[in-house]
């Protein structure tokens, strides 16, 4: 090991999680340089922030991603943006981060630092600060390159409520844009598809278009981020949460015509395909429209549509086909898709 | 999979991180009786707490701690007490802790739940509850068992500032017991040394003994656990931060003889190795005393003596044999140690 890490033709060796000089070394030339900002540079065990009285919101993500660059972002901006999305779409003004890395030795330090300097982006567009890292590193075989797990603290708004329990029959179920546009792109540059360049990911954060809809008067009574699982996951968790029904109508759904030709290679529905940069929001019926419009006037929801309506009744998702047949979309016992996020 | 999981024979199946109904039966079948609290239940992205005005501490580690279970400990109990001890030498109080867990498929679920129970029970014993938690599953050979990120917030006491640039020459170094406990047990269980029954690990939340050292008026200037790298790397990162040197009396260091009997087989020196239950308390020589008393009146402090002292001059440690010789302990380039927490 040399005095300074050879960012060009190294690789990640045991002795980078040895908390020792060559861990300095990794944190010095590669990470702080990526994810610079004050607090990290003290290099305390823990980052110390300022508060006012209020709430604060708090949220994890564990990130195992294949591959780590997809069309449309890679796992160092995806996991800014999951645990930054989770806060946002709590109603929350996300401010810091955290991250633990664990690297499989081997790894080439050149990827390792595109990854960081993806995530100092990623961190400095949500306009939040990475202030506490970990790095451990684990033998060749005992991982797979690299997982990062971030956690993302931000602020309540006073008197801001957004519980499942706000719900009503009659509300209306929208959404920022198409769905599972994360999740196809991942799965046709794994399965090498041959559609890699139809489909990118859309990752993005929707901390903006959340603070847009907060801002505009817009009485939200839900939202939630359909990651993992996709929209009928999110939605079977709401009715199950909110004991109501919720139905849907299969010719409005926003699915791009790349994203429903990899779910029909697969045989996969692409409502449980995951989204990493869309928001679900439940209204109250009259103000479902202005709240479509603030929506649509946000770069990040220039795609919204309304896609359902709470219904009273058993706590069922069901979607009405074009023929009027009705179905009911439950929440899958496990998926065929590891790693997704 | 079951309507229910096999906590006897089952094992982690790539459905269990899937975000769907095998997800959800993990969740509430295993983690939630373990580590119940009332944020945790409500399955939400994000957890709500509320904050008073002040100052926050925020520290994060992931745990790749191998084996699982060793002497004194496991996983579950050290991703707590690793975070949560890094939080209590701030000066914090640790308040809430999220965790983000990464399985290898196949692993049991037996095994799963004891991690999970020791975690809910070291939370516990710390004064802390886990508000927020995720779960991925990656495939066989894709990560060796169980890796655990851990994130704790704590609040800071007013107008506390154990900062590294409070440290005069002059000032004593204490430590809380005897050094590298952790790291031989652990070493000591990987090699079968057939020291097995004579080390246990030293892991242990001392935010109990600092609260006792705070309380009780002593004039802390910094304090700091000696974990991965051991007491060797953290005065060494003392000296560099304050631009002086500290001298050590080898003859007083504590360390136990099985512990100098796994640093002799294995040719390391024990001042290298991790504690994961001690503080190194740095205070003024005429507070040394009073503040030790207040050490060795705690459970967690039995054993401490004074180690060191800070001196003008080069920021090195140094360390005097019984024969009057002083080396120079440096930080070590990279150590043959990994995954040890």
């Amino acid at each position: 090991m040399g005095r300074s890490l050879n960012l060009k033709h190294g690789v990640v060796e045991l002795a980078h999680g040895s908390g020792g000089r060559a861990s300095a070394l990794l944190t010095k030339e590669l990470f702080l340089p990526a994810l610079a900002n004050a607090e990290l540079c003290k290099a305390d065990d823990g980052a110390v922030f300022a508060v006012e009285a209020g709430r604060l919101v708090v949220s994890t993500d564990s990130h195992v991603i294949s591959p780590l660059f997809f069309p449309g972002g890679d796992i160092g901006s995806l996991s800014v943006f999951g645990s930054v999305n989770d806060v946002a779409v709590m109603g929350a003004k996300p401010q810091h981060l955290t991250a633990g890395f664990i690297l499989e030795e081997g790894y080439p330090l050149a990827d390792l630092k595109r990854i960081a300097e993806s995530m100092g982006q990623a961190a400095k567009a949500c306009g939040v600060s990475v202030i506490a890292a970990d790095t451990k590193v684990v033998k060749r075989g005992e991982a797979d390159d690299v997982f990062i797990t971030t956690t993302c603290i931000g602020l309540m708004p006073e008197g801001l409520n957004l519980d499942a329990s706000n719900i009503q029959s009659g509300d209306q179920v929208l959404i920022s844009g198409s769905m599972g546009e994360h999740g196809a792109a991942v799965l046709a540059s794994r399965e090498d598809l041959g559609l890699h360049a139809a489909i990118e990911s859309d990752s993005q954060p929707v901390h903006g278009l959340v603070n847009a809809l907060l801002n505009s008067g817009a009485k939200i009574h839900f939202m939630r981020d359909p990651t993992r699982g996709g929209v009928a996951t999110v939605l079977n968790e709401v009715v199950n949460m909110a004991g109501k029904g919720i139905k849907m109508d299969e010719q409005v759904l926003p699915v791009r015509e790349p994203v429903r030709a990899v779910s029909e290679l697969l045989g996969l529905d692409p409502l449980y395909f995951a989204c990493e940069g869309r928001v679900v929001v439940i209204c109250a019926a009259a103000d479902a429209e202005q709240t479509l419009k603030v929506m649509q006037a946000h770069p990040a929801g220039l795609g919204s549509v309304n896609i359902g309506e709470v219904v009273d009744g058993l706590p069922h998702l069901t979607v009405r086909n074009s023929w009027g047949g009705e179905r009911i979309v439950n929440m899958l016992a496990g998926d065929q898709l590891p790693r997704i996020c």
